[in-house]
């Protein structure tokens, strides 16, 4: 049987090596839960499942038992044991004849057991002890799936969620779904698409949704409602939906209340306001905090949050909205309630392949701030490039913002220690659909794992997390893993090369956002547009945000603006994110700006090549659908990779009037052939 | 396992039978083939896998052996073995220990493997001869599949094709597909929206397209494209799209040459134009001949056809929507290039649960008529309705048009006897989706198979195609089958009991066309409303289409003026589709109009009832996750055929101004709380 991917890492088939097995099995005579608690069932029901698979044996679910051999699964209050972890944290150890899975929760224990799980699919060792600690509370995902069954940005078929099956219907894949969360300990997920639909605040759909938390809770995974600010209008019957209006903050009050009967343990709100269009309390001459506050104040009697997104711009053509959210938030920095964290964006644009840290990090004191990464591809090749978005995960967390001197990392503003924050927040865009294997691209899925394990322990290494995964879902071969392992670690530098070298952002393909087009210079807004960001005269290319235009560069520290603020000194993969610099300046290459960038785009074209030949080789060890899924894909990646190349280059050219380097050949069409192709896509 | 559905009706699990195994594994000895040709070699395999599923048995290929004991492919030359059999006609029989499919076609052979393999599946003796020809010639699915992968009235999913992954990655479920379809018989599918794309012409386009087309070549399918016929504007950079400029004939004349180029065996062109807003030829003044004629010319040197919708109608208030497209094609006929097939949908609106058969069937003896069902169930319950739908494709095929007198039915016309058409065509709206089971609801699988077998054969009884449909899907129990049976038939009277009883129609959600809206009284279109078509009023309930108003009873032949033109003699069925009934007029059933309105709807609902009873003394019989799918929808149903009756009876009860019969209970609503729920699903 071919697979489909559809257990993604979840696969627990049988272990072929003997030995491995054989020391595995000393601990699969019963499974021990301390207590009936839904969480610890589903504990053992997944080891009883994983055992199975992986080590062929029927092991049963015992309670209290105290006999050796088994897997004991408690909720510890001894202190000597907890006292280091985290609250959804986990020991493992062995002890009289046992491995114990210990935690001060249900939720710990069970990502205690998927740990044990993984080390058993990956073939490793159980003999020393294990303790983890998740270093962020709220561990999320952020679905922009909408009410239609479309998903914003989705690449790999319509929503997971069934909404008009619902309540009574439960997709056995909302039961993988929480199992694959659970398994990365993410442990909070946001139902719809942030611009939202009231529907999920009526009676009709939060019977709905109560049987989606239903399914979640005992993963130990929180459910949250994207809302649609204008609601007290469109389901209330009010005139207004102005925040500071007490009858709309009654609505929200009841509406809070309702959705409790539903869902008791309630994760809260996510809201885009005033924001590409959506309503929000600036519509009534309020700010984000008094919108935010307000609903804040309607859950002040249960459990649940506010995420307020900071993800805002207007629309000036000659601004730079790589500084509107900070310019609108900073006035706004401790006037927060505690109960709202402000999610801010990774960069400051949107999700760019490579984008510097948003500026709000390090500099709202005063506020909450959570992180929101996108693992849905929008920008990075959706799902017919392979672009493993690990590294680029933690380039941004490993940053340092210098707001408390140095060491002063985005991680460490995000997980709360920087600023005394306990309810720590990262989120992720997820790249889930209906598809059989849940993410379009077979290495799709390694970004919704890699998230949920970076969202776990940001420490963890990019190359350590591919390992893993690569091991439960592709081969074990230790061969075949290490080259894997590489085309991973690459993938993300050689699109970022034919896309968008050096600093360059935001020249995609109208709002499909879908391959190049770099001479977008009319859009419904200008700041949609690609001219708007790549800024390409005659005299040179790239965002001046350095004193002589936008000053962008000053939202930072001293310390940064002494290397990306000086052109001299400035990485080079971030030069053309701050600095217009001349056609025929050279280098610390050695190369002009114009040869600089030329031999990037005509690199990431050959290392894609090289991808391809590099994959080839991994046949006999990978499954046979998921090999030519695989090697078809990379075949439209090389395609789409001349498709940039030859636009940007053609398109650049007519800018610095220079020749492409002699030692690449120039492209076989011209600008016009390419937009032609590219212009396909924009027909309805 | 739970059993996912996605192997369709295909299912080859072992037969536990050991008395039939062991009499079907008599043939298993080898499959022989006669010609290295890609669809026996097709045909060869799927017998392959069959026997290695159903029987256990490991079956060689070979080439025309001379041994017994094993099945033989051939295509016959002989003329007293073929000359009964239409061209993809087959011959299924013992000889010389061998059991022979023949035919005359490779494509036909493929059809008797997939005979033989039903028979298999479904326990039936292999001792008697078999032959079968189909009646109708192109027997097709008409995908409405957008480009961006999102399906129009699609309730599965997303779009089964991944534009985006094609040409390189062929999806395995293009064979699954393949297989599906050619087990059915149907040869031909239109793989795009007839709200088309101008993309699927380009060049970029049809690389992918011809990847699909190698796919279904060897199963006997043929790829139809449905185009834009501003195309020539829009890709070709015309001035006009006029089909009678001479550089937009060249123009179609290159593309369909160039499309050769790709598909040597094109299908043809499937046209959506001047209809709902898509450009055609009346916008420069010329008819639909005109348009269908320039393409039909520039097919000329091909085998391919064009095939033309009539679903043509204006937006007059007053007028009479069931008219249009008769009146506007009326002067048509004997127009048509013979290569062109005007495609008429079944009933003259859209598509309704029941509707009378369209006044153009019988009306247009020289134009080449081909019928188009919709298979997927855009006002037949969605996803969550069980309704299946052979009774109503053959309550059309079946009527009598009296065109050449007694006999001549709606099926006469369509396969081509009745006005000597060699090009007959039937076509169905394709249900499916890239959802693990294809078609959303388990039971939605069975309306594919049905129009597939009723394509090939219209006399197949409905409750013969469930039979085979059942025993291939869900269980061969012989009592489960007949009460699953009995379920399916009831279904669609029940559907329709619930929502459209005595021929109302047209009354569903604005543009989502979900539950229910008899009280829509503004749309885009007067004709998209709910009171254009119901008329509803302080005297009664119905459409006159008599020569009081719209006389559009007259477009048929007098024999229906007898019964349908008279309300005395009306079937109750079509009652409201052609006269306006008194609300306390008395009708044959003894009740009066408001009555017997009542007691429907009130019917359908308990009807829905009797099905969940049904229903759940099936469970032994069916797969875990089947069983609980359709379980879990039956409820939604249940739930859903509530709003239909309680909005239809109060919504109409403010019109006859009469109480609900008292042995009804009152809906425990007001009309404006259900008006509320359907509001929901208005909500973006």
């Amino acid at each position: 049987m071919a697979d489909d991917g559809s257990r993604l890492w979840l696969k627990y088939d049988l272990i072929k090596d003997q030995k491995q097995k054989l020391s595995y099995q000393k601990y699969t005579k019963f499974i021990s839960i301390s207590a009936n608690h839904p969480t610890l069932q589903k504990t053992a029901e997944e080891l009883q499942m994983g055992f199975a698979g992986l080590l062929g044996t029927k092991t049963n679910i015992v309670s209290n038992n105290s006999q050796a051999g088994g897997v004991v699964l408690e909720v510890s209050t001894n202190q000597a044991l907890t006292n280091d972890l985290a609250n959804d944290g986990f020991a493992i150890f062995a002890q009289k004849g046992n491995l114990v899975i210990s935690s001060k929760s249900e939720a710990g224990v069970l990502y205690g057991a998927f740990e044990l799980l993984r080390r058993i699919q990956t073939g490793q060792s159980l003999n020393e002890n294990i303790v983890s600690s998740p270093k962020i509370k709220i561990r999320m995902l952020n679905h922009w799936d909408n009410a239609n069954g479309t998903v914003e940005r989705g690449y790999a078929g319509s929503s997971i969620w069934k909404w008009n099956e619902l309540p009574f219907r439960i997709d056995p894949r909302y039961i993988a779904y929480a199992r694959a969360n659970a398994s990365l300990g993410i442990n909070a997920t946001s139902i719809n698409n942030v611009n939202a639909s009231s529907r999920f605040l009526t009676a009709e759909y939060l019977e709905k949704i109560k049987a989606v938390a239903d399914v979640l809770r005992p993963y130990g995974i929180k459910v949250f409602i994207s809302v649609n600010f204008r609601s007290p209008r469109t389901l209330g019957g009010l005139k207004t939906s102005d925040p500071l209006d007490p009858e709309v903050r009654k609505w929200w009050n009841e509406k809070t209340k309702e959705i409790h009967q539903y869902i008791p343990d309630f994760g809260g709100y996510l809201v885009k306001a005033n924001s590409e269009g959506e309503p929000g309390p600036q519509d009534y001459g309020r700010t984000h905090a008094d919108g935010a506050n307000m609903l804040a104040e309607a859950m002040k009697p249960f459990s649940g949050i506010v995420i307020w997104r900071a993800f805002v711009y207007n629309a000036d053509p000659n601004g730079d909205r790589f500084k509107e959210a900070y310019e609108q938030f900073k006035p706004l920095d401790g006037k927060f309630d505690e109960k709202v964290i402000v999610q801010v964006k990774n960069g400051p644009i949107d999700f760019m392949p490579r984008e510097p840290f948003h500026p709000m990090f390090g500099n709202f004191p005063n506020t909450k701030l959570g992180i929101e990464f996108q693992i849905t591809q929008e920008y990075l090749g959706q799902s017919t490039h392979l672009t493993y978005l690990a590294p680029m995960f933690k380039e941004c967390l490993d940053t340092d913002t210098y707001s408390k001197g140095k060491g002063s990392t985005v991680a460490k503003v995000i997980d709360g220690s920087l600023y005394n924050n306990p309810n720590s927040l990262i989120a992720g865009v997820a790249n889930t659909g209906s598809d059989a294997n849940w993410c379009g691209h077979p290495f799709n899925q390694a970004n919704w794992y890699a998230f949920g394990r970076l969202a776990w322990d940001y420490t963890l290494s990019s190359e350590k997390i591919a390992n893993e995964w690569i091991g439960m879902t592709l081969t074990n071969d230790e061969k075949a893993k290490i080259q894997i392992n590489e085309i991973m670690q690459k993938s993300l530098p050689t699109y970022i090369s034919y896309t968008y070298p050096l600093g360059l952002h935001h020249m995609m393909g109208e709002g499909h956002h879908y391959g190049p087009e770099p001479w977008l210079t009319k859009a419904a807004r200008p700041d949609w547009t690609s001219i708007y960001y790549h800024k390409a005269d005659s005299v040179g290319l790239g965002f001046d945000r350095t004193g002589k235009l936008s000053n962008a560069i000053k939202l930072y520290s001293k310390e940064i603006n002494e290397t990306w603020g000086n052109p001299e000194k400035c990485d080079l993969n971030y030069l053309l994110w701050f600095h217009h610099i001349a056609w025929n300046k050279k280098l610390s290459t050695g190369n002009t700006l114009w040869e600089e960038l030329c031999y990037r785009y005509y690199n990431g074209v050959v290392e894609v090549q090289k991808l391809q030949k590099d994959w080839l080789k991994l046949q006999p060890y990978i499954d046979t659908e998921t090999f030519a899924s695989v090697n078809a894909r990379l075949k439209t990646q090389e395609k789409e990779s001349i498709w940039w190349r030859d636009a940007c280059v053609l398109y650049f050219k007519d800018f610095s009037k220079m020749p492409i380097p002699n030692s690449l050949t120039p492209p076989n069409r011209s600008l016009e052939e390419v937009k032609k192709i590219v212009e396909i896509y924009h027909l309805r």
